[in-house]
């Protein structure tokens, strides 16, 4: 039910010169339930309509209630100066005396406003201590679920609710993370119930549905072979959402199970759309709300979309919003890894970026574990001795060039440090021993590598160091064109001064 | 007119499950004409459509045309399968076969589209002809509108455009860089016809009205007492486009005028909601169009509306999206300079970042003329002979801020250079050795100071200089209780390390 304040005057002008559609026309071809009442003043009837809206229970409503802004000032009565400035004490002086109010003192509440206040309260405690009966009945009636909804409202994940996130084996050819994060959110999700979302009309290249888990629907009856059926039944017990193609939506409803409690909701699109739902991403992160994003097709790597569809400066733009956690793992442990962080988060919400091509799951027999993600950025290979006299750091895709660029290096005798970063946030939240054990700050020589903007990167190579990134808009081609095209080869990334330790050139106006 | 392929999929699924709406009800409801085409498939039926729509000349036209996806192929008509992948050469072979189409040759064009084609390209050639012929005879019978159009169509200003630009005087108390920039775009817009514009139903606190210079608008008649009227004709020669609340549709619409030539436009509103029109700011610059977005209320100091509407994050966020021109001006005369880099820009947009509340106009025979935005910073006070042991940057309303904390510690004796720093683009476009000018590689003492995110500032402060920023949400409270409450104070920057030459501390992870 949505009451709507038809009071059409906006804060520069009458409505009449921008808003001339039937509203109330527009929301019935939605398929809402609308009801009008023709005047704001009129008590019986928005107590009419309101019974009305709880009665249809198939259908959402809307209430357009006409009402007049600054109304009963004899002066700002329907105007604009209404909406954005306060009345002043000379027309609020001569408002009271319009409408029959008395004058003096300045704030006065009627005994039968406050009586009905005071009622309020009242009537608010019954219901609580009304509540709070029932509750204690639940809890002696059905003593597991009440255990669960302890643990659920909190936050808190049921016991071994991990237990069969998978490993990947080390594989050269790989997987896409957005393949790894949709195995391992799917092999997650039986255990923990407060699972919940969708995506903007991308599921199967966003690879997150909950398979088997039902689709979240007002009316039971479409069977599984419905397209785009996640499996299961199509009631209010399906875990996936339809959100359709509607991104700033889809970020304003997963806020809601957030902001309820219980749910640790999600919602999924590409990259690029990301741009569409800042709003409410950012609202999610003023209100400390634990969301999950999921992000895929996440750089120029997408391919002949082209520059329409590849990001470039949405990551960059993502770590910008206070609060938020962005996670870019760079291959399919680290994507296991970055749900677990995902996951146990509480107060903030949590950006998984993802790749739309393959990518190598390296070989942690040989290389750091995956877990080192927890802290934002770790030591995948290290110089003999720990002693690097250069460092090579990236995050998601560029993670594989890096690693083949430094054995390359390695092999032409230059000790190299080979740094996995794929959390800013993580990384910033560490004691500042930690950082320095990764990022010593006495070795100068340092290369970051990532397909975006550098934006930012400065940060973390300091003023001598180099960043190899995208400072234009893509192109349409094949993804092993363009990377090739934009630099983002083993040779380019070994032929840069930044990865020659003896080559090093101080960034001029940067002091160094 | 606008043509609506229904073909009821989507990626993911079949519309039925997220998108239930009755689509010509919904446009009908918004004043659209609606024209229902039951086969897409029916050639007639769509010429007549089209006819209809063109018939109808006081409303947009929209064409509902029902097709199917996939038409004709036995596997995958109606499918998602045929949204997002190819058909695979064995099922084109199939559809083939089932529509009765030659299998062979796979690129076949068969005589009679041939036909169609080629007579198309002749009657193009016949009508640009025909088009060259009436401009020819247009430019005999008006060679001064020609003259004009020959100018404007290429983007060029006419001479003595910015006669009336106003020069502000000195004034501690100032005024709000909005204001100085609604000055100058009113002194400025009878001189230059091509602006065209708007704000999304803010003009009155965006100061973007082109005062008595008519609001566009389809039907003659509303009269200048309308609310909202900028003074002068309701009619097409209107130069107030009112965008209504529609902050992404506002970024659309002005892209319109910039690809067609011949236009200037421009779009307002406060810079919080600069996150609702990413997308569209970014295709502009795709496509290197020439736009003008002005944003006011850039910060916090927006003040009682409250962290909802405080920018944090906006202003680096624009600043990472590739080819765009982001300028911040410090007060009223560097408001009227950045003015004139937005209207002499040409394959790119430039982003006026203004404040809501008043900033001193700095005495330009005290310090640098504001000319210095142009290249982005500039030395505002200079250290004795030009040798600095420490330098202060800002931009926009912190400028004003560092001036004051310059000038108490040149009282105590330390010699500090001031930097106003209005754009990082116009900055980095400069030559090395004129950065290197202003900012010069010795000076490693540095302190920069801006009402945003730190986010990028590393890259002119180097490794031991220091950011004063805002890595938080705001909160809400008058400007001035706020800018003390988030340390933007001449006590606060004075009592930084970084604005102590003698106490640089490095920061540790960043190699120094």
């Amino acid at each position: 039910m949505c009451l709507y304040e038809d009071n059409r005057v906006t804060l520069a002008a009458g409505t009449d010169i921008s808003f001339t559609e039937d509203r109330a026309a527009r929301f019935d071809a939605y398929g809402w339930h609308t009801i009008a009442v023709a005047d704001g003043n009129d008590l019986g009837a928005i107590d009419a309509a309101l019974c009305a809206a709880r009665a249809e229970t198939a259908r959402p409503s809307l209430i357009l209630v006409r009402t007049h802004i600054g109304y009963g000032s004899p002066n700002k009565h329907d105007s604009v100066e209404a909406h954005g400035s306060p009345l002043g004490v000379d027309e609020v002086h001569l408002t009271k005396q319009n409408l029959g109010w008395p004058t003096e003192p300045p704030f006065l509440i009627q005994e039968p406003a406050l009586a009905h206040f005071r009622a309020a309260a009242e009537r608010g405690a019954r219901d609580e201590a009304a509540w709070n009966e029932r509750m204690a009945a639940y809890a002696g009636a059905y003593p597991d679920l009440e255990d669960e909804l302890a643990q659920r409202l909190p936050g808190e994940l049921p016991p071994g609710w991990d237990t069969d996130t998978p490993e990947f084996a080390a594989d050269a050819k790989g997987i896409a993370t957005r393949v790894a994060s949709g195995k391992v959110m799917n092999a997650v999700a039986p255990r923990v119930p407060a699972r919940l979302g969708g995506s903007a009309d991308l599921d199967p290249s966003t690879h997150t549905a909950l398979k088997w888990l039902g689709d979240f629907n007002p009316v039971s009856g479409k069977d599984i072979d419905t397209q785009g059926s996640s499996g299961g039944d199509w009631d209010y017990t399906g875990r996936n959402l339809h959100f359709g193609v509607r991104e700033h939506a889809m970020g304003a409803i997963v806020n809601g199970p957030a902001a309820h409690g219980g749910f640790v909701p999600y919602g999924a699109t590409y990259l690029i759309f990301s741009d569409n739902m800042r709003p409410p991403i950012r609202l999610a992160e003023l209100m400390g709300l634990h969301v999950v994003h999921v992000f895929t097709h996440d750089s120029i790597a997408l391919g002949e979309d082209g520059p329409t569809h590849q990001p470039v400066e949405q990551l960059t733009a993502l770590r910008a919003i206070p609060n938020l956690t962005v996670i870019r793992p760079a291959d399919a442990n680290e994507t296991a890894v970055a749900w677990r962080v995902a996951l146990e988060a509480r107060d903030r919400s949590v950006v998984l970026v993802l790749s739309r091509q393959n990518l190598p799951t390296l070989d942690r027999s040989r290389y750091a574990p995956a877990d080192g993600l927890r802290r934002g950025a770790y030591v995948l290979i290290d110089a003999p001795d720990a002693k690097p006299e250069l460092i090579l750091i990236a995050s998601g895709s560029e993670v594989g060039l890096i690693v083949a660029a430094a054995e390359r290096l390695q092999g032409q005798g230059i000790a190299v440090r080979c740094v996995s970063m794929p959390s800013w946030e993580l990384f910033d939240a560490l004691p500042q021993a930690e950082r320095d054990a990764v990022l010593p700050p006495s070795v100068r020589a340092r290369l970051a590598v990532e397909a975006g903007v550098a934006q930012g990167w400065r940060q973390y190579v300091g003023t001598v160091g180099e960043v190899m990134s995208v400072e234009r808009f893509g192109a349409s081609a094949p993804a092993d064109v363009l990377l090739r095209e934009y630099g983002f080869t083993v040779d380019s990334v070994c032929a840069r001064d930044g990865a020659n330790p003896r080559r090093l050139r101080p960034a001029l106006t940067v002091p160094n």
